[in-house]
């Protein structure tokens, strides 16, 4: 979105709804977030600046206007749950670098850097407090019960990378369980929370919405493979993050684990004691890990895994039919791998 | 409750079913934690470990009796709000470890001592999202926008606490406008919740609701002081946490700031200083300041105001009538102000 799609001419118009849907999701973002005390204020102003690619309040809107396409997708409703799906993404950005210890988001300082790790766990705390307040104005429990749900499913995802962070045998199974616990609940959450802002909140099982939330996870696994691709290379200029942390926190990514089961013993064993020493902090070896990664074609493995798994979001929108809005869904899961930041 | 308090014959009967509902909560609240993952469930075990005075599902089920004492105030909806309201607490208390790099709590090593401060960030997180998903389970949105209310108020008070570490001028409003949001909004809340269990969820202008919210606010206050009191009177044994904390992180308490308003030039001079070095880790002054403390009268003006506050959450509670759940809201105030831990 945000211009750097390229959009075909038919759905121009469908982009500029949306557009102007997001700025409804900015003002009831800063809306719902305002303080009466101005230290609160401040770093929330901090916050804001985080906000990137706003995927997926992107996703309510398109979702709702998917499921119906005749009606007015960026209602009050949409508006306030692409608000709390982006809340509850910026707690987790929050907490994430707290955890990583990370000192650059999107080419500026950290909460954590700038005001410690105690302010900005408290405003994450805070993020998603505001997040659950703002959902639960809704008319019906049920958009809390799928934010809530969505965020708990995140934490275990978390907790069980954590659990495996210099796990060096992580295997593919593990992996795709934490991506999808970790990535794809939230944004498998907006597609759905999307389709009921729609089709009203009793309709949760309509396979309208069933398959929407199932597009929604898909391209979340999807999405999150790239960004394991993009922490090996891109440049910090223009993915706007340290580069190599994954490596350097001990975190296994889809082409590190493709990269050590398909390498020979004795470059698996040589990739190993690289991997090792990164993590305890020497990236010295990062270059020549990153050309026996290559050598066994395990950055094109990952894409191609990242490519398949949008082209089965994409099958599974076969079901909702054809409509602007399914086919903007399109040209983003094809984005999501295409893009290099 | 639970066999500490000195419970009159005639609302003994009150404390049983209150115990009994108080088992419920307990079984809800390990259902709601209850993950298919080994490591996530391991670390809920023990975070269940620092489930202390149940004072929050108490008075969720107090407030229910005193709203309705007709009614079996033990309903589902009482159960599963306790459950929550001791949930959102008990996030608090695993963030709040990691933010005073707490070893000890309830007499066992923190989470963030035993697993490090990443897991403990994440798992507090899990109890906020998994409280928040448990809460919307009830059928009306109510109750989730009273406890989102209630944990971004929270926030907010520890924001502005942490704000104000090591301000040595705290003055007493400020530190009344901390405790006002750090403590009493979920207590309140828990009162509320009790409340419209009870009535219904649609009466929340209720003067009845009000005035219970009203008493747990007050209550949840005096809490505090008495908190404060404790850091700086109470040994590790009997607390069950390390003591003097508030001074070793820079945070001024109620008898700290009373003894530096009232103390003389030469003396607040003295005090400042120690203070000073007891923030800075040299704890060798605390027992003079200590001393101090009390030639102000200062502990002994905390527990006046405590009592004082007590005495006025006890007359909002004249609105409500007198029934056996009123009489037990007495009880559990007075035992508030008399507590040792």
């Amino acid at each position: 979105m945000r211009g750097v799609l390229d959009i075909p001419e038919e759905l121009v118009e469908m982009q500029g709804r949306v557009a102007e849907a997001l700025i409804g999701v900015e003002r009831v973002f800063a809306e719902q977030l305002a303080s009466d005390l101005l230290p609160v204020d401040a770093m929330c102003a901090h916050v804001e600046r985080y906000r990137g690619k706003m995927l997926r309040p992107t996703l309510v809107m398109l979702c709702g206007a998917a499921a119906d396409p005749d009606g007015v997708f960026g209602s009050a409703a949409h508006v306030i749950a692409g608000a709390v799906c982006e809340m509850v993404h910026m707690a987790t950005l929050v907490h994430d670098d707290v955890l990583d210890e990370a000192e650059i988001r999107r080419r500026g300082k950290t909460l954590n850097e700038l005001r410690g790790n105690e302010a900005a766990v408290i405003l994450g705390d805070y993020l998603i407090a505001s997040a659950y307040e703002l959902c639960s104005s809704l008319e019906s429990p049920v958009p809390s019960r799928i934010v809530g749900n969505a965020s708990a499913v995140m934490c275990t995802g978390e907790l069980l990378q954590l659990h495996n962070r210099e796990n060096l045998s992580l295997d593919e199974g593990t992996y795709f369980e934490i991506l999808e616990r970790k990535t794809a609940a939230l944004i498998g959450a907006s597609c759905e929370l999307g389709a009921l802002c729609s089709l009203g909140f009793d309709r949760g099982d309509d396979p309208v919405t069933i398959a929407l939330r199932s597009y929604g996870r898909g391209m979340g696994v999807a999405f999150q493979i790239q960004d394991d691709v993009l922490d090996l290379t891109g440049t910090e200029e223009i993915v706007g993050k340290s580069v190599g942390k994954d490596l350097e926190k001990g975190k296994m990514t889809y082409p590190v684990i493709h990269h050590l089961s398909t390498a020979g013993s004795e470059q698996r064993g040589r990739s190993l004691a690289w991997i090792r020493t990164i993590a305890a902090g020497d990236a010295s070896g990062t270059g020549k890990l990153l050309e026996a990664i290559r050598g066994t074609g395990s950055i094109a493995a990952a894409r191609a895994k990242a490519e398949s798994l949008v082209n089965e979001a994409k099958r599974s929108l076969d079901v909702v039919g054809e409509n602007a809005g399914v086919a903007m869904l399109r040209v983003l899961a094809d984005a999501v791998v295409r893009r290099d930041h």
